[in-house]
């Protein structure tokens, strides 16, 4: 039986101010991206964010980013390795703090915003990511990009040792190449609740339909979900119910 | 054999910010309390500090504070039990990180500054924080102040089954009742280093000359030094020489 | 012809976080205080919201802070008065920036959360206050609480020279005394419209029915009111609206 | 009679941190470039320095960075032109705010670190600065680099109307093509004093020898140095020491 797991970022929320329904969303996902404090997040945040997590058997992730809380983690920083790596293990261990407080085992660390596309564009950024998620712990899942575009990214997790998790997103267009088309050009998102959920089934069918018509294979073991407005859960809740009924297995990035 | 243990603040450099003579001191301490990112201290100060700590056996602690970086953490800051606990858990776990990715096991944990001096005049402040040291790690020890100003903030840890190491300050003026000297009254802080060392061995015999030339018992398992400027190393050098030629056996406070 | 300002804090968004409802309620209030980036804004927010306001013809006062963005500023921080004068002048300074930006006359500086309150407990952070907005400009109004718990806040800012405003709440109740009742009480929020907005009618007339049913005298110039929510921007479009049809003025504070 | 500007950065100290020799220095620069809270700098540092720079008849300049405390401002952080803009209002009216209060005029605006290089690089991010410039007051110098590198960064600058002030590095070797040998390549600093000291005759005089010994042309009005240590001030004070024998009148750039 194919299985997939459904990861959402959360715990977003930063002292008075409010971000996602995590509440909401918690219940339909697998695998929950946290924010560590550095582009978003704060100790309580985190706090009720992985005991809620733990609450729903959702796998808990850390989310670290660039220290940006300005930005909100999503403007590229000039960072060196070093520094990626240490910014890891502090975000990373932090975020273990509270898995231990709510005993509850930490799974696999995704970067966030332009950490992430840092990582998937420049080997040095990715190395950092991943020399410090293997300095924390080397059983957690490194979550990479899935498809063409992310083969550097994927390969030096693997190098070093880690288990890849490759990440596809439903909600995007893909080219021919297997790479997401960019988010400036018309059609990058789709935005039809059905077409997502069938792109979804595809995923975790192994391929996707790209831009031109063509069927492309593509590897993915998780598919990336939003929870940031009620038609975003609604959606997370039609994209597990489409996985289902397709006789698709929805559990956590993690589950053996 | 009696027993003591030497503990200074480590890893209080932030940035392009230096403080502190932390390679200098190492050398002659047995544990160090990290620094972890709010009131001072960053991931490459962490990393680094942890590294040159583990290398010098010296026993790893971490050093939380307020969220006050401009303040340095010396500022009180009225914060709920729960945002004590919660800022503790994430500062212990992310310094917990560092101390994995180097092999060491954490050993204490001694609040900062404002932090440790509220814990010491408010039992809400002290339960939040002992709280936090629990919820990461039970078998953490938690450094508390010794004598009878002491009292609420380590009965506090006993009770919620914490190992409470109590802490003196051998360059402190004591008064008849045990408690320290207001830094406000002259001769709160003694200068004389062999009038210090002499008074940490004492410390370490279990006794103290309070300011009106009476010995009280002091239970101490730890005393504070200092690493801020070459005279305070030399002094905590001169303290450790005194300490051992007085039949002292000088270890970090977790050693069995 | 009587008259009252209608004042309301503004700004408080943060990088990718909102807050408040600034557009909707800026068309009925005529002074807005505009956060200045240590409690809550940030540049792009004080830019855009400065704008706001010069195109509503809201007079513009800057809302500054204590230095703590994950309190939201809430928190009592032990400051001295040099470093309060020191914040109040870098963050009236940075919103004078955005007032010369947008050809706009910076009219008054109410501090903000706890700095308020503790502005009225405690005449050395009142001094502190009062010192930095005097330093910046002597013409700028200062935003004190009106009845007998504001008398040593706003004595405070006379006998510096400042030119005092008297802040009273609507939606509050007030002792026999003349003070507002703690929020730790019953009924200490009034909550039904019509009865603030008459409340807010009697404050511009110069008095206020206290708990027990009797008239007190009230000198107020401006009435604090809110724009979090779609309810509370109802609210303040009543309080004008019963202001104006009772025969008062609403106008700026600053307005001569 | 020949004139020129000797800049220093300064206020760059933070909370308890310290860094630079501000004190010393300052007797023998022209102008200074005050770190505003960005980079660097905090309120009552700023507060401090303003007045230093004003006891001592030394022009005061805003030195505004990117908000990157943690990296000192010298990383590049991707920001768009508003973003810039709005970043350069706050910081320059946060330090006009200290101008007003001890009743000295802005003179300057340098931005600091990655900003400064990315403004000489990239037009985006120069004409960012140089708008918000501008929008806080038409009438501030705008500090950019000397020599061909820097003409994109000059010419944005002169575009918008503001008055641009070149500004040159002696212990900088330059290209034959007026450009600044880069950092990594050997030799790229000069360290000898009196070298140093001569190549700030020569620049005062409208010229520098590049490394391959041709003389070249370079206009310059104000030259960089430095107040990091001992050795730095007493390089500033050889420098000055033989611009004034040299017949050059060493005076604010603001001078009229």
């Amino acid at each position: 039986m194919k299985r997939i797991d459904l990861n959402c970022d959360m715990g977003e929320s930063f002292g008075a101010y409010t971000i996602g329904m995590d509440k909401e969303v918690m219940a339909h996902i697998t695998s929950a991206n946290i924010a560590c404090g550095f582009h978003a997040g704060d100790p309580l945040v985190m706090d009720r964010t992985v005991k809620l997590a733990g609450e729903n058997h959702v796998g808990v992730g850390a989310h670290p980013g660039y220290p940006d809380l300005l930005g909100f983690g999503r403007r590229p920083l000039a960072c060196s390795e070093e520094e990626i790596t240490r910014y890891i293990i502090y975000q990373v261990g932090a975020l273990m703090g509270f898995c231990r407080a709510h005993g509850v085992v930490l799974q696999h660390v995704k970067p966030h915003g332009a950490l992430y596309l840092d990582a998937v564009d420049n080997e040095t950024v990715a190395r950092g990511v991943a020399k410090g998620i293997l300095a924390v712990d080397p059983d957690l899942l490194f979550v990479a990009l899935a498809g063409k575009k992310g083969e550097t990214m994927r390969q030096v997790g693997a190098e070093l040792g880690l288990n890849v998790v490759y990440e596809a997103f439903p909600d995007r267009a893909y080219t021919p190449e297997g790479t997401l088309v960019s988010r400036k050009l018309p059609g990058a998102v789709i935005s039809d609740p059905d077409a997502v959920a069938q792109r979804a089934l595809a995923m975790a069918e192994g391929y996707v339909i790209a831009v031109d018509g063509t069927r492309i294979d593509l590897e993915a073991h998780s598919l990336c979900v939003h929870g940031d407005n009620p038609a975003a859960v609604a959606l997370v809740k039609t994209i597990r119910q489409t996985l289902e009924a397709g006789g698709i297995q929805v559990v956590p990035m993690g589950r053996k």
